[in-house]
């Protein structure tokens, strides 16, 4: 039976943390992280079908610097027109290269980027009073709060870090993502064997008034969790969660600090419920593997983007299963 | 028999020349713009076919702005990466508001926006010498000129208006697109009955390099005649330009000034050639038209927004047919 594979790509496909995020350096990332996905393809059956997505946090970051820096000539936008603008940037970054790649092994599949709309809850805990959990933008002195708060005194700003100059960042409501808006179309273009690159950036976050009119929100999609909305919708038997680690780990920094192989949906669960996974970092990436299992999919896994095919094999990565 | 509809927004469609281009303000232009498209897609038989495309002037304008703001921080990207940026701002806010209009009038149609590479030739004249003649960015000083040519060399700079202390702008080539490279996918789309948003600016103007390599080039293509080519890929038989005016005129600014109504092909290409037709104004969507017409269209009409249904009826618009 035909395999319906969903990839969802960690920051570090596109800007490593360490780059100032030029043009040719993010183009050069992602032709590395499309080089693996073209590998991925070519190993792949013809009638497999593969659906990617990917985060956008330092392209948000470096956008929301230069509307600031402009601030008194240019107006700036709100979170969720800076999130389509970054679909659009890592998008077409993506879908370049990935079409080269392909062009160069001669494969015949097209790729297209597909814009994208994700309902939330006004209801989410994540928008009730200063429960916003998700920093964005540059840490703060107290003055730059101060200062901030005045031009903006709906802003959350939390202590992010220990006691330093700069410990504060403004934060914004992160909320859980209830369903993704283009799924019609979405499915009709993986059906038709089209390699769908969508939802980047956890998705452009949206409320429904109740009458079915939509609007954007000022908040960021974990790009995880969204994944795993997207893979119910394509109907996806295995989902990848690729980051900076080969495999997730418990008892992470300590002694007794072991790699996860191949492990069972109760066992990660188990995990998870102790608090293996750091909040922010391998947490919501085991999170969102659970829920695709709880969901109908079949194998999920957490790996680095060199070892995809590989982890494809079962020879290596995270792989949880029912 | 079916139609297909092609309908090429003016700038005018998503922010006005007097507005700072605040998202309240754009966000207000696109609802006004998806409210008349709306109303022609209610207009429309169920079975005919619906594609959109856009400018992104203002937009980009506005990011460059911001880029150069910042860029002692963050670096700027070229011009083929700002217009992925601004398809996708633009994108989302027509997607938004035209969903909201069609769930108002219980319209049960998919929209969905397709990011858009659209390839030029590297032997196009506007790449060669100092021919380039789009106008990018700010106007200039002679020594803000000066400052920005020790900083890009490469960058061409021309006196676009009589004396005065700003005369000056960058300008970039305007190259002639010559396929529009997701057009499988757009076709998909469309036969399926998506109402489809893409080739937003003239889309993202890309170089291939007889290898079948792709790279993004700094360049702005004209997005009516980016959208005849696009016409061309969905075998569209109308293609409306819609623009700032409800008709085409003749021998403008003069005593005998006179209003287009429904004329030949030939008659049109005779206007055109006389050079009734301001360049980098009407010159381009007549070109466009006429275009549209040669490539097998049956009907080009220019108009203005508030007036599609109308047009559409034949009612009013500059209507050229063969």
């Amino acid at each position: 039976m035909a395999n319906t594979i969903l990839i969802a790509l960690g920051g570090n496909a596109i800007k490593q943390a360490d780059e100032k995020g030029t043009t040719e350096e993010q183009f050069k990332n992602c032709r590395e992280t499309t080089g693996h996905i073209a590998n991925i393809i070519q190993y792949l059956a013809p009638e497999d079908r593969l659906i990617i997505t990917h985060g956008n946090g330092p392209q948000v970051g470096n956008l929301m610097v230069q509307q600031k820096a402009a601030q008194n000539i240019v107006p700036a936008h709100p979170m969720d027109v800076v999130g389509a603008m970054t679909q659009g940037q890592i998008g077409y970054m993506l879908q370049q290269t990935l079409m080269n790649h392909l062009n160069e092994k001669n494969i015949k599949k097209p790729v297209c980027v597909l814009l994208n709309q994700v309902l939330v809850d006004s209801n989410d805990p994540e928008f009730i009073g200063e429960n916003a959990s998700k920093p964005v933008g540059n840490f703060l002195t107290k003055e730059e709060v101060q200062e901030l708060k005045i031009k903006h005194p709906e802003y959350i700003v939390k202590k992010v870090k220990p006691n330093d100059e700069r410990c504060w960042r403004r934060v914004v409501p992160s909320p859980d993502p209830i369903a993704n808006l283009d799924g019609e179309v979405i499915n009709k273009l993986v059906d038709a064997g089209v390699v769908v690159i969508t939802s980047g950036g956890g998705g452009i976050p949206v409320l429904e008034n109740g009458k079915g009119q939509l609007k954007g929100i000022e908040a960021v999609i974990d790009k995880d969790l969204a994944g795993e909305r997207l893979a119910k919708i394509v109907g996806a038997n295995i989902m990848f969660v690729l980051t900076d680690v080969e495999k997730a780990k418990i008892n992470y920094g300590k002694a007794d600090e072991q790699d996860l192989g191949k492990i069972s949906y109760d066992v990660a669960k188990k995990y998870y419920d102790e608090g293996q996974f750091l909040a922010g970092s391998m947490g919501p990436k085991v999170k969102a593997c659970l829920r695709f299992l709880e969901n109908g999919g079949e194998k999920a896994i957490i790996s680095s983007l060199d070892k995809v095919v590989e982890a494809y094999r079962g020879e290596t990565g995270t792989i949880i299963a029912k």
